[in-house]
């Protein structure tokens, strides 16, 4: 007879939980690598991108503010996006972006996907 | 010369706009579908998988509480999964499993991406 080997269950996390009062830097920590997808979390407590700095990634990105507010800047578009929780955006491969600015007196959490 | 064309940004949207009131069902929208990948939003409201229904699924299922509460259970296991704002589980393709409660006075919202 042939049981198939059922894979387990990952432990159930927090996606809130555990978030230092002091960040120096951004927090970012992997929640699941598999292949070809990537589920991080991020913590930005009113941390932004270095001034001049593009993201430029090789994988899709499909990302959501889940607590605080923050601001994505697109390369060559003069507006901003104004980000509140809840809000999500998908950004292509390669579409050069970057964090222009967090809300300082709270932890901005985002939940970002990269896939692709 | 050569300019690489750049994939536009989805249109940003927030996953906890647009929630009626009245819900006779769960509501189930898919918020992004690529290859090999899906977004879904899950809004619950009282709702619960029928009794003796499992879902068993050819993808793995990576979701997340977002608002509300809800109980999941899997096949086989006694416990049940109590699960609150922020707390995720990675679901294996196969993994038999239903949603045995939420709450009934407020919606539960759910992210669910379903890949691999």
């Amino acid at each position: 007879m042939c049981h198939r080997q059922q894979a387990e269950v990952t432990a159930m996390n927090n996606l809130f939980s555990n978030i230092p009062d002091d960040l120096p830097g951004e927090l970012l920590e992997t929640l699941l690598d598999a292949e070809a997808i990537r589920f991080e979390r991020i913590v930005s407590h009113g941390h932004a991108s270095p001034e001049g700095f593009w993201y430029d990634q090789q994988q899709q990105e499909w990302v959501i503010v889940l607590k605080g507010a923050a601001r994505l800047q697109f390369e060559g578009d003069d507006d901003v996006l104004e980000m509140k929780p809840g809000d999500y955006v998908n950004i292509p491969a390669h579409k050069r972006h970057r964090v222009e600015w967090t809300i300082p007196d709270a932890p901005t959490v985002w939940l970002a996907v990269h896939y692709g």
